[in-house]
């Protein structure tokens, strides 16, 4: 019986190997991540050339162009040969296409292994958290599912700097083994069980970073961006408790961490759209100036005020962020309008 | 009787006059906040030149080189000329010399008047908040101490930019007159009536601003400092509800709201004096480099870790601000030292 309890890993046993999926910016930090904590780590990049590049040159120059990547990390684009024997599985694409990569992988998927989820959002069609798309594609109960967030800008954790996260996941047991397949000197995992509480605060912070860019842009600085953080997790904590979250969870790494990260940092997309459509740039420019890509949040606050609407929440912060990005509002009359509510107590 | 209610406001009344005693940029600040309003101020400045300027030119070049100062802000150096007939006496003067000034003005407070304080910190002889040291020196009862609190760097919000704050009272309809004396387009005040977590908030930020700084100044970005902001947070909460407060004040504006605001903004003293401990500089160093000025977290830690140990709380970023500022520990193994914590639930 100890063999089996070794060869088929159960919650609380260490993970050996871990299959990353997606070589972007985020997986490749979180593949080096493991492979620096001792786990034997198998990284799937969709395109070849990249998959090559690591396995023989230990780099992502296309998104981690500076980093040294470690021995330990192997990279295929073969997502079997990633995920064969892995006892866990970490998922690492686009939150809107998630559904379908992993519908392409779900026979694949090794039995009993804790998959991971690092993409952030609402999905648009079905107003679902990731966790809810994985379990439901993937045909497995909820805990087995655990999602990684936090103030984890993936450029600074290649240059392992210092920093924390929150691994949820309604079983206790698959989180203590993942924190321990991914905790180094410079990456500190925290655990936690509320799930639906770090999913819906990483699927609202774009928004509010979007929303802190415009208030940049219109030359505001810290007071205000300050001011729209706290009243953005507010609002974020109103739309997760009404979904069954923690209130204490967006006080936390994955909240208010995450937020604080994601709203300061030049690094970020979401602040940096905001910033161009504050000093007028429409969103078709904003989006041009980006390489044509849209930031996440205009995409997510549209699926966050339906939600809001759907459970009775006042979301101020994202309806105005909706309004600017799609019906056209202008943000001088958006800013004031966030500010200018009624005095009440907090 | 109606008359008498009116010419003696009681909680909820408006009120109609206020004194503000300190000069400073949050004092002035506050002052235009106050006029702005429409509310009729005086403000006390120490020194009779400054006094004089903004009474002759609406300015105060000294703090605050180009706000100019409405109508409705009077200026004096006469105490007993500001605080005649005042209805609520708002204290702007340091936290470590507020006792001393309190007292000589003890005399001259109106009755009934509602005291506000703006200043924050620890008593370091006594371990006292700031309201308590009002309410003993003033012979007042708590009921009539209010605290104001927030994200409110007071350079922006002399250049209107859009805040909000807390106005913190244990009689709510006295929070209430303030919150209607002092609301503008620009300035938002929020009510609440956990005096005490607001101010433990206010003591603690400056000691996370100062070890913010210090990861800066060791090159670490967004992850890191959002992590200690976080993590900062979490142990201001614990020290906090030890002496009585709510924990969720420390997730608003009060709390997290002006703890962001110092922490990433480039005016805060406490950050810029820790970025130099984290370049190298000794204190002594810093010190000098700021026209001989100690920052309030190097004061603040001291008595922080005292209460935190009075109250059987971890403080675990304080007590290395502690140890960096007082005890001479390189800043490297500090970093360290706070991020490579045992792992554990968050």
């Amino acid at each position: 019986m100890s063999e089996t309890a070794v060869s088929e890993p159960e919650g609380g046993a260490a993970l050996r190997r871990v299959a990353v999926l997606g070589a972007g910016s985020w997986g490749t930090a979180f593949a080096k991540v493991l492979a620096d904590a001792g786990t034997e780590v198998r990284l799937w990049a969709r395109r070849t050339h990249v998959a090559e590049e690591i396995e023989r040159h230990r780099v992502n120059t296309e998104y981690l162009p500076r980093t040294p990547l470690p021995g330990g990390l192997r990279a295929t684009d073969e997502a079997a040969e990633a995920l064969h024997g892995a006892d866990a599985v970490v998922l690492a694409v686009p939150s809107q296409t998630l559904r379908e990569n992993l519908t392409g992988w779900q026979t694949l998927l090794p039995e009993g292994a804790t998959l991971v989820s690092l993409a952030k959002g609402v999905e648009l069609s079905t107003l679902k958290r990731m966790s809810q798309v994985i379990a439901e594609v993937a045909d497995v109960s909820a805990a087995r599912v655990a999602v990684v967030s936090g103030p984890n800008l993936a450029k600074e954790i290649a240059d392992e700097q210092p920093t924390a996260t929150v691994i949820a996941c309604p079983d206790h047991e698959r989180a203590v083994a993942l924190q321990r397949a991914c905790s180094t000197g410079y990456f500190r995992p925290y655990t936690n069980t509320d799930i639906v509480g770090v999913e819906v605060a990483g699927a609202c912070k774009n928004v509010i970073a979007l929303a802190c860019g415009v208030a940049s842009g219109l030359g505001y600085g810290s007071n205000t961006m300050s001011t729209l953080i706290t009243r953005g997790i507010a609002e974020t904590t109103r739309l997760g408790t009404a979904l069954g979250a923690e209130p204490m969870t967006f006080a936390g790494l994955a909240g208010m961490g995450d937020l604080v990260a994601t709203c300061v940092s030049p690094l970020s997309r979401n602040r940096t759209f905001g910033e161009r459509l504050g000093q007028g740039d429409s969103v078709a420019e904003a989006q041009r100036a980006a390489h044509g890509q849209v930031a996440e949040g205009v995409k997510s606050c549209r699926s966050l005020c339906e939600l809001a609407v759907a459970n009775g929440v006042e979301m101020p912060i994202a309806e105005v962020v909706h309004r600017v990005c799609h019906e056209g509002l202008d943000p001088v009359p958006a800013a004031a309008e966030l500010l200018g509510r009624d005095r009440k107590p907090e």
